[in-house]
């Protein structure tokens, strides 16, 4: 049985690449997809890859249009947006995966000081469910409002939850080194997204002081039961997909290599997207590129005695979209991986 | 029923691509890939965005060691390589696609010409079906032996033989300015392959001299009825996959840009894999990256009085393995379009 | 003596090339550069790479505050805008290098069917020099308003104007296969030159259409002594800078390979800045990154009978602002090569 | 009045770059470059983008045909290659600054871990002046062998050395989290330097065990008075040029952003190529890509409670042959930024 469902906001990369993966998704049809700026435009003229593989036209974002048949909606605008539209697709009765960081924090107030925007929806905060998918599956299955998580916060949290968990995170804490692809800013005419600009750079931003950090630093308290230390240090590298996670860490006495990777093991060890590598092992971000996969390594440092965890994703697919789909796949009753399963790209 | 096949030279780039493509294909199973270089060596540590995707490990190139149930093999050696394991493979009665140059050419005094070398097998040309797919389907769903294409000749023949066929080339016949990603040249060590000689930089090379050149005019002479001028000017551009082909036509009196667009959307009308364009939209790599399509336009030039068509294909998919899995399917039997079906990346 | 230059215009890439490439020039000094966007900011905070290289801050492009040492402007405006100050500056008795296309035309009717504007300053034209420095030097020096030509024109034209001149393009004329780096389509903010759009891409744009191509026929017309037929195709190709010309020739009876070598290598044998290489040698980008150098090879094609020209400059230098310092080295009596003798790096 | 030096092993990356930051050096001449793949062939046929810049053609390594005058000598040979030839360029009483690791460590055993090789000439290890000339000018001008430091020390020492004196490292000492182009892997032939390998890719390596790492303590041990706990994790990025190091502290009580950010200051405030930004603003790598700059900035962490340093370096340049230069013009009594004025090229 086919389900219907729409994207709002889709002319955007993360838009696009929802329109990827579901071109041949065995169960998921796209009957609806919104463009402000491209509204009457066939997808496949807005993404020409996807020329060919999707019939798909888009809509202006009126939701008096939106097709009966349509059971559930990711929404796909830039935060601010996304909370002005999420509570009227949930009054029609539909479930929603907002892919903005509109529904992510639990309070308003930590909100409206990360996004520098008072929250429009606050009653919506507590019954959105934060859609880290391998530690929230039960309530993602459940829920009718998912949050899907930044693509920083999906890379380090993977790695840092069942650490954090486990008592190995010690006073610490840990410090970030993350470095994201240029893709990870979005479709929109930014001076810092051109090709001249980042090309052959790589800058450091925001150190200390990302909005995604807020989001880390929710779960991180959540799953250790106390607040934990987090240096967050994000840089640009001029890559087009792609987010690596250099996670540096003094956990406390009697924990060490062998226990922090079999912590990681033991916590991912039947997942489908999340893949443990033997220690000593570390990923690149080739190793996902295209795929909804995080892998995750770990190797200690023998002179600085401190334990270095790598965590990859591609941004737009487990950091995004992908996971955006995972977690849909789970609202509707069908199989997690569907629609997810291909290899990546390389080289 | 599942099919089992095999890859003879399986670490190279169109290797590596074979064993993407055939992750999850629907009716072929890789039960034996050598590697000289990488023999017991699981693919998915050699190709670490493999991992978890293949359970195959690399064997020795040692043909006594074929597992039985294995019907059919992809050979992608090098050319002089190839032509030396090539008649053993068939004395055992397996299928082959052979993705090198050994077979392309029909006249083995050719072949020493442009490879330096003298044919070893010259008594298997005639058989050797070039697989141009659509140019050839029923050539090869009935052959034992097809010769893969280069990537420079698929993107340029794609173009060209509707149109050779369909008298449009005239004396003036066609200039080709070809421009190639880097995954082209292989995986070999190269000076011309490192990152540094590449990565903004943009080199013509070889023309007038290049080896797909033969392969190239031996098809548009049997198409044409008659010789046809080419000159063929390849570049090497700083991408890992993608290659267009940009070709300059006069086309005889009465042969305009809508004639050209017609002969080729006739020829394609219902290729699952050969799209074109209407007249006047042109494709850039990115239309097919990751993908097994050809894609075409075809414009005019108001001053010059010439006609453009551009063709791209991705070099790895088209190009070489994807267009080797199109043969195979064909010659076991198989749907054309399995395992080929997903769109490409973007961005 | 020190020189006091204007840059107006001074925060796109062809500004910030200009403060480049005066940081250290022996004679003149940048003693006014203007930025609407950035007016009071130190040119070192909006290119970082010039922090402690240049003392500039940028001022509002208010004329009146022009200071009084100022002799020469280069005008680094877009089109249109070019136009509405050139003139009030050379009012002032200031000498002008315009960069834009305002100027390059001599007819106003071809610069308003390729600009879509009228001209607003059409009695400016006759007196403008058409600065392609190697073919009109003379003119140049005692110019007082110098319109720089376009990066495409400049390659195209180093190649082709000796050729013209020397009866070698015959009624074939010729086509120019020509690809681009990004930092040719500025530094404005538009969709196609974003790092994800541009990346891992090829895509040939405006075949027979480009705005270049008028000036191009203008001088190719001037130099022949009668039309010149031309075919124009440029490419976007992801790489920062530079900037490829492949020229395909039929030469007339008695001309070829060897005539065509020896009329580049007579009209460049003691310039500076462009430089032939051995018949059969082609250069590519890498060899003129960050210079001021045009290099040209050509070569043969046997199976076709043609011939083949390669032309590569960096399009900000010689194909910018180097050929802009050049012009007004020359306009203020200096050396002609001063500030422009750097190599270019590699890798 | 002109210097005659030469080039040991001239056809490498740092080969090529010292090529070409002597082509205008005001009073360096490279009277001798040794290249044993390409004895005789002109410097600018194997970097193309010399050609007309330099006369150089490369010699044999063969000692005895030094010419005469040479006074000094750049080697800029792979490890252990090195030490093989140095001795004997002293016993000739040249001064010598040597690119590769060979003379770098004081202890020979500490050298012979990290290398895998017993060090050929123990006895020249005490002499050698650790070239990393803001911390070692006199010694560095009264040398007859300096040891250049590695990219990686240089980047992360410059940032490091005024807090290891200032007491700013305190127990934890400092994680260093690095990205590197890939010229720093050298122009031989490894799989993972060619372009397919490295594109849209990111790849940590060695994290803990890079053979950089004990270069960094000796310094920093000999600057604190004690050892300092370092945590170096290096990653190559997809770009030719360029490194950066994201340095993290935990600084003692009573030190913090000012205290840190000043020490840096206090240093630097006269040197010509090293520049601290003010607090609070960092650098990035096209901030000094071409130029022999160390830009160093630093920030807090309001949550983590960590202070973070950035340095940036070209790994070509201040990161191997424009420090070689620094130092070579300073033991020849020339102005320390001879050759090195030139600002960087951007885009």
């Amino acid at each position: 049985m086919m389900h219907e469902v729409g994207i709002i906001g889709a002319s955007g990369y993360t838009g696009g690449e929802l329109l990827r993966l579901l071109c041949h998704h065995p169960s998921l049809r796209v009957a609806w997809a919104t463009s402000r700026q491209h509204a009457g435009v066939p997808a496949g003229e807005v993404f020409t890859s996807l020329r060919d593989f999707t019939r798909v036209t888009f809509s202006a974002p009126d939701l008096t249009q939106l097709p009966a048949g349509v059971e559930a909606v990711f929404v796909a605008l830039p935060h601010v947006e996304a909370m002005s539209v999420v509570p009227a697709l949930l009054a029609r009765g539909l479930k929603v995966v907002d892919l903005s960081a509109d529904f992510r924090l639990r309070d308003a107030a930590v909100y409206s000081r990360a996004y520098g925007h008072p929250h429009a929806a606050p009653d919506l905060l507590a019954a959105a469910v934060y859609g880290l998918t391998e530690h929230a599956r039960e309530r993602v299955r459940a829920a009718r409002l998912v949050a899907n998580p930044g693509c920083y916060p999906t890379a380090t949290l993977l790695a840092l939850l069942p650490l954090a968990r486990g008592g190995a995170l010690g006073e610490f804490g840990a410090i970030v080194d993350a470095k994201s692809g240029v893709s990870g800013a979005g479709r929109g005419l930014k001076q810092g997204s051109l090709y001249c600009e980042v090309n052959e750079g790589l800058t450091p931003y925001n150190i200390g002081r990302h909005r995604h950090q807020p989001e880390m630093e929710q779960e991180l308290t959540a799953a250790a039961g106390r607040g934990v230390r987090l240096t967050f240090a994000p840089h640009l590298v001029p890559l087009s997909r792609g987010m690596e996670a250099t996670i540096y860490l003094v956990p406390p006495a009697g924990v060490g290599l062998r226990e922090v990777g079999a912590l990681l093991r033991e916590s991912y060890a039947l997942e489908p997207f999340v893949k443990v590598l033997p220690d000593g092992k570390l990923p690149g971000v080739r190793d996902v590129a295209g795929t909804n996969l995080c892998r995750i390594g770990c190797t200690d440092d023998p002179q600085g005695g401190r334990l270095v965890v790598v965590s990859v994703i591609d941004n737009l697919v487990k950091g995004a979209s992908g996971q955006a789909l995972q977690n849909m796949n789970l609202m509707l009753g069908l199989p997690e991986t569907a629609g997810l399963e291909a290899p990546g790209l390389f080289p």
